[in-house]
């Protein structure tokens, strides 16, 4: 069992009588994921010798952390992101498949049911920023079109907000659900995704500011696409040339996600309309990953 | 530095990225902590392969846990001392000295500036509970009295709550502030402490559940007791007997806490006052540790 690894060499006395009262715990899942969890944060205060001003200072911390949660608001998605958690439970379970899109992590500003748009259409819905006309395909790692995928896209505005951030905003902006066509492509008007900060006015903000880093995220447009018989990819496409691409606030880059989003002076645009101010482009290829059938149980993962 | 001690044989790539990220924190004890925590964080998250489903309820219960905080409730402390945290940290910074009574967990149920009581006074306030008399001394470790220390007390009533529980009650109830005479000895009427089962109405008690635990502690009364020149000592005394003293759901039974409650028949109690129902006697001494001049800082902890 991984969970039986050592965490510490010389563990303190109490983790032995915690470990011991939970080994009745009913699932064996769930038996190996609190003895890892008990083995790990007693390893961590018992190594630090943490002491009982920086344990309430910790539980004050994660209490507020909880507090800034609200409908709109996940501060403990945020914090897993900025711990590189996100990236590192998107990864494992997701691991690169050759040829494949990579995943990138899913972030807190997904809203479910986002509202539909046609092929083409403008998802901006007003949103601040430059145009920016978006075109993509959908393909399996043989090349082939993967037909009619389902397209969530969201980002934020040029001034650094997701609608969900704006208060005062009623209706969804630069977010939308698209289907590919046949041929597994698609297409759409949105607005120019900009680098942006993480929202600092949270106990997420004031933990980098103590650890002095900065809170800023490469301009990025965010991704889920589901297609039957494909895994659903949750992925990101960065932008080329941004200044946070090698500091990511939440370790989020992959360079096989960063693309170039080229601008354009006005003219007639790809999809023949005509344009009268600069706009910028967008195109990218996302390689699914075919499914595979779920693995039969390892014996330990079956509930007694 | 011992954070730097591994947390698992075989860290994953990301780990290594936020690592390097955290070298920059500013505070060396903060960097220290943060480098520790998320070797830890990521080494459980990676043993475990923990999916996302798992991290997301992870998130979820992490976030009912905040929101059920109060001013009166703090669900996050219950966590610390259910996963038997509390009781590590308590132990690590209170190590227990030659002949000097050890220390257990404060627990989310202190209330600071309770009311003042002279000694020999009934704290219960109406609690409900058969009566009580504790008689006590606090001493140094050879013996020699320590006067006028002050004693907070603070205990649940027969029905397992203790008065923050109770919304609707308007003040203190079994708990009270004394200070002891000049031979060190202090005394109270109070009601006789039972066993009781920590808050279950909460994402807490959700996870003993899931791990088959039940919520119960042993019978005690909280002592927290301070006078210059000694450690500050916080601790408890338990019920000889109790049922739940070999598994306090929250780890905090010493065997040298544990002493004998006697119960008497009516008659003269050992005030002098006239008592037409059975009553309990405690008798107890306690030992502080005499307090040392604080240790001069380690070089790493000295902020740059």
């Amino acid at each position: 069992m991984t969970a039986a690894s050592p965490a510490g060499a010389d563990p303190h006395p109490i983790t032995g009588e915690v470990l011991a009262r939970l080994a009745s715990t009913p699932d064996a899942r769930m038996r190996e994921l609190m003895t890892a969890l008990v083995r790990h944060l007693h390893a961590f205060a018992h190594e630090t010798r943490l002491t009982e001003a920086e344990w309430f200072a910790a539980v004050s911390f994660l209490t507020a952390v909880g507090q800034t949660c609200t409908e709109r608001r996940q501060e403990f998605i945020l914090l897993s992101d900025v711990l590189g958690l996100s990236m590192l439970v998107t990864d494992q379970n997701h691991p690169a498949a050759p040829g494949c899109t990579e995943s990138t992590v899913f972030g807190p500003f997904h809203v479910p049911d986002a509202p539909r748009f046609e092929l083409g259409a403008d998802i901006g819905g007003g949103a601040a920023g430059e145009p920016c006309w978006v075109q993509a395909r959908v393909r399996g790692p043989g090349g082939e079109p993967v037909p009619h995928a389902e397209i969530d896209v969201w980002q934020a505005d040029a001034e650094g907000f997701y609608d969900v951030q704006r208060a005062e905003l009623g209706h969804a902006q630069a977010r939308g659900v698209l289907r590919a066509d046949a041929d597994g492509a698609f297409r759409f008007w949105t607005v120019l995704a900009e680098a942006y900060p993480i929202p600092t006015d949270g106990p997420v903000g004031r933990l980098l500011e103590a650890t002095g880093r900065h809170p800023w995220r490469p301009a990025h447009l965010h991704f889920m696409i589901a297609a039957p018989g494909y895994e659903r990819l949750i992925t990101h496409v960065f932008r080329r040339g941004d200044r946070y691409l090698d500091s990511d606030a939440v370790f989020g880059v992959r360079p096989s996600l960063v693309a170039d989003w080229i601008r354009r002076e006005p003219g007639v645009a790809p999809d023949g309309t005509r344009r009268d101010a600069p706009y910028w482009t967008l195109d990218f290829d996302f390689v699914l990953n075919p499914a595979v059938a779920p693995a039969p149980a390892r014996p330990e993962e079956i509930p007694e």
